[in-house]
């Protein structure tokens, strides 16, 4: 995911200021556009895009919540999964909800699991999602 | 949806400006309380309001991401839908996951379809909303 | 809930400007870390964390739509529910969905019951929430 302050690579943006609670980026809300990978380079072909937003949320750490969908457009698969939760950075592994899912993934439930791949600062961060998908029709 | 300018008929505003990323709004967030009609008319007496927010996300295209309740309240049904996905603009239609409901619609969940019906500028449009549900109780 | 104004004890803040429809604060748009009780007394030891947001969305009312995860993390509870709605604020009580679980609550659905218990201006309110799933593995 890179950042505004480089618009030809940026795929989002941070759309508010953070107001002024602890030092770790408290209200920074932030919307993404990003390539989903199947390997760790982003100049792979994407498999999907991830599509919605983040914030931060907490006053004495690091710590996110997510909101988003994954919308897949290729030969193999065509449809999105929509999942949300909290992103807890400070835990190796962390478990969102997938709570829905249209086309390929019609009606879809499950879990993606978070793992953080990279971090360069604000400029470029990477994460891992392992999605597994425990309702289909 | 009428946008702010027109205060006496606003049904919804934007929050946050965008950052500059592309020509298409990316990073506008707007915020709604809309009434939903059966036929095409704004006037006609509303079936749900629609309260939520979307917001733009794609650099070089129209593309927005929506998340939002449906809430009824007439002698035919009470209760509300929770609605999330992505808005494909660029596409006919869209589909959308119903990711749950409360009273009439107690833990449902399903599919939207959006169709744009009519798109105004920036100060109105309308988009058809075909719901289906898939698990009801 | 904590408003930002004071910030030892904070534990939400907005991070938009109401964009002047009506008077009931349309448009503001609150992140919030809280603690979650058993009682009614803030300073008890919680039973888990409610990260997220919620803003209002009505002209004429006051009126407002969360989404946010519960996050437990004692030796009683380890997991996540996830949970958006509407929060029709002018009910006694009101409905949002869980829409999806982790942990102890995997894969969880289920129902939770909004009621005000204090509300003491914008700088401190408590709501009651009732928690009902209906769907665990």
């Amino acid at each position: 995911m890179f950042g505004v302050d480089d618009v030809q690579n940026a795929t989002s943006a941070a759309v508010t200021n953070p107001p002024g609670l602890g030092n770790f980026k408290f209200g920074k809300l932030v919307i993404f556009d990003d390539p989903v990978t199947i390997d760790k380079n982003y100049q792979s072909e994407p498999v999907a895009r991830a599509q919605g937003f983040y914030f931060y949320d907490m006053k004495n750490d690091y710590n996110a919540w997510f909101s988003y969908t994954l919308v897949f457009n290729s030969t193999q698969h065509k449809g999105t999964l929509n999942i949300m939760g909290a992103d807890l950075m400070m835990e190796k592994t962390r478990d969102l909800s997938v709570v829905g899912g249209t086309g390929d993934f019609f009606m879809s439930r499950g879990i993606v699991t978070f793992e953080t791949d990279t971090f360069e600062g604000a400029k470029y961060f990477r994460v891992k999602m392992d999605i597994k998908l425990y309702e289909c029709y």
